[in-house]
């Protein structure tokens, strides 16, 4: 069963979790005088709604129209009950999951994409620069920027750029200009923190361009707040009153923030991160303060992370390889609000191949954490012979990410 | 603007065409007699229940309620108004497209797998077998199978198995086994035809096994009349009486005729094919008895055909090349109900680009087809400054196809 809602159903304010928190979140601090930033540290690579979003305290912020409109190009997203995968599991918990994956960009980083790429448009900027590792943020930004007709400029990991040429194509084929980074390193297989670099330098170079970043920051996990939203009107159509646990992959917690924020009113629903035990940030990283990229030139957040200088292994799920998480998310985890479980890349795909033969649809190497951590309490719940309503988001498919399956199903994966 | 339905909403019957057809359809023949095939002469590689369907009569066959389990998990599929492709094109214009590009598979090809699935199930066959080019037939009925808990066999032109093995991946996700043809000549790069007999050889060869087509035939046509069923009450939610031209692209016929078969009913409504340049079977073709495949080892077909040694150039619309035609899409466009148009895949790519930037999906190559018709006759209806109403099959996504995309961006496609 699916539940899908028509196009004006899409929600007309987003949820800000800040008046939901224990605390106020710890200020970010300039990386150089280490002490908090304000709006015009941040002035030169982010428009000034943004900054805002990024500090606001009031608990709904509305959604311009502009950006209702490209949300409803795929928005709503259905919620599905995964019953094939409760058949066979044979357990007596209802699993519903919330998917992001009909997006153009095949994930759900387009939320906040569009609204960047409206509110810079909106203060005259006309050309966008990011970074990207395999590609999906990278894709979501080439996307919303070429419905609102301004330039892009993706600086991608050279090993992403020369070893996985598909999504490169997905940002040409939308407008965007794709350059391998480093720039200034022909030889180097490059890495996030030095095209977050070159991503940077490049926008405060030169006045018609900012930057954008598609995670980690209060404003992104804002604008996401539309899955969780929908996903709780859409369980009053299925006829549940609250889910018992929510759960999302994460990396930088846009796609977990996401969908469980909005839920944080209700103290009965569990929320749980899903990250991988190659890069357990929330799992086994410290709260502190620490750069988000790693040549440390942005503000200090204050968040777990496993250091700015940690190089995760390669694995398969790229979009989780981060060393710091979001500060709202991190802030949750540490007074107890959400929960934090790690998986080996095995089990997640054992995971992944189970719900691709049951509900049919191929996931992405991220989603299928939670997929993984989804079928682990649907089995808890069997072994308990209690029912439970458990919700998951899909984050995105795994069409681009095929290779990954076939080093699964050939027996090469390395199970970290 | 977006049209969904609710899950309830998937047709309960399909349209059968047989009853609009100016004339009755002339009968397969023998590939050895030439007399009329009966059904104890398919029976060795059909199930009895879609032998049945190929010569049934009767206008309404109900669709069995284990197969509309599984079209739910993805159908009704969206009827989405292209607003921002019709302001891009300052056109008077109403443009509609019927997106079947969200089932798992990425194609309307699931439509038939699943009940082809279920058919033989239900007959006590365990292991079906087929052929495929590019990949979508064979994933959509390594899909379906997968659901149905069944083996699959797939025998895939070894150009494509060797250089194209995303799709390959697809399909042994789902579970099913994927051999390079031709099958005793490993050198050799394949073609359609030659894994037509592979396939059709290992089913006839053994007793639990059958064979299963994904286009031409009457019962393909048949369940893929979802797709117009739908689409027509979404026009009414709509608030359009009737299109002016419904468009789709056409290979074998199961595409553009599961959208515009159920459309035949009303004689206002302009039915247009489009097929590529390089293979144009109903354009160039000529009207006659012919093989289905290359070897002669299927009946022949009473259709358009270029013949069935007629080699296409490797254009990127893989599913586009094919020789002859549907017997029931042949028919109706001899009689006159129906038109078809070519284009060569330039036109096309650019058609597809556009679409992209303005819509925001990347289309399959196929599918661009439909897409460059539609613009052209909303280009004409601004030309005329008329209003039309213009509805198109999206059959596909092109994010297993960005290879194309990538050799016309950069100015390497033939333009044929």
């Amino acid at each position: 069963m699916r539940w899908t809602m028509p196009s004006d159903k899409v929600p007309e304010a987003w949820f800000n979790a800040a008046p939901h928190l224990a605390a106020p979140l710890d200020p970010p601090l300039h990386p150089a005088t280490k002490k908090p930033v304000g709006p015009e540290d941040l002035a030169p690579i982010f428009p000034m709604a943004l900054i805002a979003q990024e500090m606001a305290t009031e608990p709904w912020i509305d959604v311009p129209g502009a950006v209702l409109d490209i949300l409803r190009l795929w928005r709503p997203t259905p919620l599905v009950r995964a019953r094939r995968l409760e058949e066979a599991l044979d357990t007596p918990a209802r699993i519903y999951y919330k998917d992001e994956s009909v997006s153009p960009a095949g994930s759900h980083k387009p939320n906040t994409a569009v609204a960047q790429a409206y509110y810079n448009k909106q203060e005259g900027v006309a050309r966008l620069t990011t970074e990207t590792g395999a590609g999906q943020w990278g894709s979501a930004l080439g996307f919303a920027t070429a419905l609102f007709s301004m330039e892009c400029k993706v600086y991608m990991v050279r090993a992403s750029f020369e070893q996985k040429p598909y999504r490169r194509v997905m940002m040409q084929t939308w407008g965007a200009s794709v350059e391998p980074s480093p720039v200034d390193e022909p030889g180097h297989p490059g890495s996030l923190g030095s095209a977050i670099s070159d991503a940077v330098r490049d926008a405060a170079s030169r006045d018609d361009s900012h930057y954008s970043l598609g995670s980690v920051l209060n404003h992104v996990l804002l604008h996401q707040t539309v899955i969780g939203l929908e996903a709780k009107e859409q369980l009053q159509m299925a006829g549940e009153e609250r889910p018992d646990v929510v759960i999302g992959c994460c990396g930088g917690g846009s796609n977990f923030g996401g969908l469980a924020l909005p839920f944080l009113p209700d103290p009965e629903v569990r929320l749980v991160a899903v990250e991988p035990s190659s890069c357990p940030t929330l799992t086994a990283g410290r709260f502190d303060y620490d750069f988000g990229d790693t040549a440390g030139l942005t503000p200090l957040l204050s968040m777990y992370t496993l250091g700015h200088d940690f190089v995760p292994p390669p694995i398969h799920a790229g979009g989780l390889r981060y060393h710091g998480d979001s500060p709202i998310i991190s802030s949750l985890v540490r007074h107890g609000r959400m929960q934090a479980v790690a998986y080996p890349q095995g089990k997640v795909f054992e995971a992944a191949v189970q719900f691709a033969r049951t509900q049919g649809t191929i996931p992405a190497p991220e989603t299928s954490h939670a997929i993984r951590a989804a079928i682990d309490e649907a089995l808890l719940a069997k072994e308990q012979g209690r029912e439970r309503v458990i919700v998951f988001g899909y984050s995105g498919h795994g069409l681009l990410d095929l290779q990954a399956y076939d080093d699964y199903l050939g027996g090469r994966l390395d199970d970290q």
